[in-house]
């Protein structure tokens, strides 16, 4: 159970309270993008039976490795979620173990990719909208050829699913020719609200996790963030990040307490700078993971510019029962923690944290997890997802576009000889002169 | 050989002189902290052969992994160079698998690490100055507890090698009492400089890695910053990233584009953040893995708050060959790509966010290096700690100091009830209340 104690002011909740009501009433900007609000409670078994049972199937056929082929909202949902749940070496997996592709160009890490992969029995998941976003496209090219060398086409093409457009795209009808099975990214679902799809979805149940845990945990935090309460949390996160940012605090901080959650980080960058940062405004989102990043962004945090604020993922159970051993020497002082949990140092740690940075005049709110598992995973992305929209339209922006990530990848093109960028690619060699 | 296109104004490069002028002459604020800057030339071959006998005794003993238990600067330096020249899925190792440890409070992390280490040999390198900073002592009792366990105190420290102060502290007395054999951190050399002393060196070379290279990289980084030159790679970087601090430029971000160079964007977030943030002043450090963060933080860099700008490092040659296969049904449109090095899309993916972030008011300058191996990484850590004594001065503030980083831990040495923080506990119990 996932629980919030930001406190904003009467004005910021009714200003939440309005855009809380923009988006409720779907006629706000980007109205076209909010299939992720019904997600948790509409998903028809059909989608996570179909998961399941191709997890199923490659754990009976032997498959050691699946390959996920995708970027950012493609990416992150699976890759946060597998790192909160994994062991930290790899160990007692639940199901197939699952490595990422496609979400880089580095030629070391994919030509050591194919290292890993070449004496394993591997299956494959290529998720993208289009079948033509760059990273995934060259990725998906490569273990294509390499699985097909390795099994022939046929069997190969029972080991390769895509997650890709219903109807159009190159992914789509590649997949119609070479008769993968599909799961649809719906029309209505961008990249970054994308985890609770099969986008998220597959990666996760091929890994042995339960995805059903994962929505019932957000259908909950959906039933939640839908009321029209000045209790509702996702109402009161966006509310209250919204005066701090309108304060002067520019600069947000998601703090966690366990190494597990580095990825969640990520993941709630990629939601909240995509939606927030454009015409010149919004919150820039940052991470840390305490308490080892006290030990180097501590000292920025406690005395630097005064323009941050945190939001701390606060674990209230750990998984796992491991105490500090006594010592009757006591050489590094430290028998009054002897028997005491770890996770109670770590947490009061945190509370100290808390207390510290606000004395050094840094606001922080908190979000409390009963534990890391699916369903309050499920709770957490919700509740990320719902307050990001509300707050996207406090700030008087479209939560659901991104203008700004195609400027990057058209003089990309004209670098790289696209065919039709050859004006753009003059322009640009006369540039670098 | 590593490189930099900074373009400071005049009047930044003649404030940059100033401040190498005070750095030089050994005359600033923390100028008794000031080691780091000989230690490229001036180690001796004792303290190098040192490192490599440990790595090699242990190889011979057959030990499979070595925990190195450090945190901060006794720990990012090592993880930088250590993820920077592994391969990405731990294969081809050269010398003995490293795992980190104490450079956290996490209850999980620490059991699971126990699980992975039990039925392994193993070897231990602690690295503390004083030996009582929390974490690492935590984790070394617990790991010392499960060594001893195996192999019997005798040979358990034959397996145990401290990093530490020459004469005084926990970890020195105990090393003394138990035999342990140690190395020395300088007591002039600040943890976040200490990557060149044995804090960096020897889990470097028990990991396989050829550590006179890393000080030969130092070494000759060393002399070229040492040159009271407007071409001093450390003055321009230290000049430029000045001038934009104070034109409003308050976030710089740490870009890379190879993914092994993750770990290196945390050690220079440790050294800028804890060297800079203090007196509620210096710049906020970020730092982004591209292209993969290009679809999370690329919009928000391209159309968010205008108070960024970036610092990109530039790896000129990939360590390995893979190149875009041909499709002849081109599906994806990405036929123009054939049979191209997928480095050298990443490298026109870089040229072409450069030009995209300049256009969107993000400065961006370079530091372009030849590739990624020891002697330019040893560049690198040299080049980034100099131009970090040359930027702090020329920001006004202490460069080898860091208040800030004691405030929490009061709070959480109260809270867990050390004795003599008796009132500080009730103050704090009450403010809670």
């Amino acid at each position: 159970m996932v629980n919030v104690n930001f406190k904003p002011s009467k004005e910021y909740v009714e200003k939440a309270f309005a855009a809380f009501d923009v988006l409720e009433g779907r006629k706000g900007r980007g109205n076209d993008f909010l299939g992720w609000m019904d997600l948790p409670s509409d998903t028809p078994a059909s989608i996570v039976d179909g998961c399941c049972a191709i997890a199923d199937e490659w754990r009976q056929k032997g498959v050691e490795v699946a390959v996920v082929i995708g970027i950012g909202g493609s990416y992150l949902g699976a890759k946060a979620a597998l790192a909160a749940l994994s062991h930290s070496f790899g160990m007692e997996r639940r199901g197939i173990e699952v490595v990422f592709a496609g979400f880089n160009l580095s030629e070391e890490y994919h030509a050591e990719l194919l290292d890993y992969i070449s004496g394993k029995s591997v299956a494959v998941i290529v998720i993208s909208k289009s079948g033509t976003t760059t990273e995934p496209a060259v990725a998906f090219r490569i273990i294509k050829e390499h699985v097909e060398g390795k099994y022939g086409k046929a069997e190969a093409a029972s080991r390769i699913v895509a997650v890709t457009d219903k109807a159009r795209g190159a992914l789509k009808s590649l997949s119609d020719q070479e008769g993968y099975r599909t799961f649809v990214i719906p029309d209505d679902v961008g990249g970054r609200f994308s985890v609770l799809t099969p986008v998220g979805l597959l990666p996760i149940a091929v890994a042995g996790y339960d995805i059903r845990a994962l929505l019932r945990g957000a259908a909950s935090m959906q039933r939640i963030c839908a009321e029209r309460d000045a209790r509702n949390p996702a109402l009161l996160y966006a509310a209250a990040r919204n005066e701090l940012y309108d304060s002067g605090k520019k600069v947000e901080i998601l703090v966690s307490y366990n190494p597990k959650l580095q990825y969640f980080g990520e993941w709630w960058k990629q939601l909240y700078g995509e939606s927030e940062g454009k015409e010149g405004r919004g919150i820039f989102p940052a991470s840390v993971n305490f308490t080892t990043d006290l030990h180097s962004m501590g000292q920025y945090i406690q005395e630097g510019e005064r323009m941050l604020f945190e939001t701390v993922i606060s674990v209230e159970h750990a998984g796992r029962e491991l105490t500090v051993c006594d010592d009757p020497q006591n050489l590094d002082g430290l028998n009054f923690l002897s028997g005491k949990h770890l996770e109670h140092c770590n947490r009061m740690a945190e509370t100290g944290t808390r207390l510290a940075h606000e004395d050094g005049g840094v606001p922080n709110g908190r979000v409390t997890v009963e534990r890391i598992d699916e369903f309050n995973l499920g709770e957490l992305f919700f509740l990320f997802e719902k307050a990001c929209g509300i707050s996207a339209y406090m700030l008087g922006v479209n939560p659901f576009d991104q203008p700004g990530v195609e400027a990057y990848k058209k003089n990309m093109f004209a670098l790289l000889g696209k065919p039709g960028y050859e004006a753009q690619a003059e322009a640009i060699r006369e540039r670098l002169r």
